[in-house]
């Protein structure tokens, strides 16, 4: 399998500017030869502006709202010919926030509001597994009463055949090449077995 | 139309016991005569040891997933039931976080992870709007990068059609009698309109 993936947890990291905590990660996954980058907009309402944006400062790819970014890929037929491409083709794919959330095998384990209703939350499937983004530790002090994100993906592991999630902190990515992962960035993640 | 609902925001409140702070309004609401009451233990997975722990000490109605809650709802086709009993017969409904939204127009608005797949994201309908339990206000101190509460559900209004949300904080509920709303608790709300 010829898969290349970089997958980030977020595109803006406190403190710094978009894409700047994983800057150089970037340059590497792409290369020199590069010239065309195929932009998917569809994780925000404006998709002009978000593509202008994107275009200008080649920053927040990939970021948005997981669901209506899910249920565009399904409107317009790419969810497979996206898979094709990276998976029989070897086209490298980044993602940040829900950009990396489609690309897993579903977008059960995304932290964002279910604002519209895709098909099916099967996503592109390009890794075996699925991911959390912005992944949050507990915080002891805390007075808000909502679950935590580990009771989260505790609740989800709940259900029958459900895969394992990497809780991937924000600063931290996915470096996939073929069969191979690699933890990149500054922050670590959590792996979450059934 | 004879409904009778009282949704409250969150069972527990920091620094109190289960549904302590809304043990008042339940008690006035559910009145002396009331000798049975039906409790939906769907949003948890442990159905049996969730039951027992809502008879024993009457507590967390309706909490859990709401994406789990929902989709039960509709596996055992309670949806329409339920909608029928409470606005033509007048039967009473209380509902706490996921047992809140599920009673609005739909779950869009959810704050939990979509870790089950309903057959839709519309609800039981008991009221024309949604509502945002746990509604959380910005943090001007904090680190994390996911969107905000607030950018959250302007992004559910950029979509067409969308109903007004009801931004229910930690401490608040909502009693609803026929067509007549009541704030209650002691942390108010805060409504967006599209």
């Amino acid at each position: 399998m010829k898969r290349r993936l970089l997958l980030v947890s977020n595109s803006t990291l406190h403190g710094g500017g978009y894409l700047q905590h994983c800057q150089q990660q970037i340059q590497d996954f792409f290369g020199k030869n590069v010239k065309r980058i195929l932009f998917v907009p569809y994780a925000l309402h404006d998709r002009d502006a978000y593509s202008k944006t994107a275009r200008d400062k080649f920053k927040t790819l990939g970021g948005g709202n997981t669901f209506r970014l899910l249920k565009s890929l399904y409107d317009y037929k790419l969810v497979t010919e996206i898979r094709k491409r990276v998976l029989e083709d070897g086209i490298p794919y980044m993602g940040s926030s829900a950009g990396t959330n489609v690309s897993t095998i579903s977008i059960n384990t995304t932290n964002d509001m279910p604002i519209v209703y895709p098909p099916t939350f099967a996503a592109i499937g390009l890794v075996p597994f699925n991911i959390n983004p912005h992944y949050l530790d507990a915080d002891p002090n805390s007075k808000h009463m909502g679950e935590t994100r580990e009771q989260r993906i505790v609740q989800y592991h709940e259900e029958p055949d459900t895969p394992c999630v990497l809780g991937l902190r924000e600063g931290s990515m996915l470096l996939v090449e073929g069969s191979k992962a690699t933890l990149l960035g500054s922050t670590k993640a959590r792996l979450f077995q059934r």
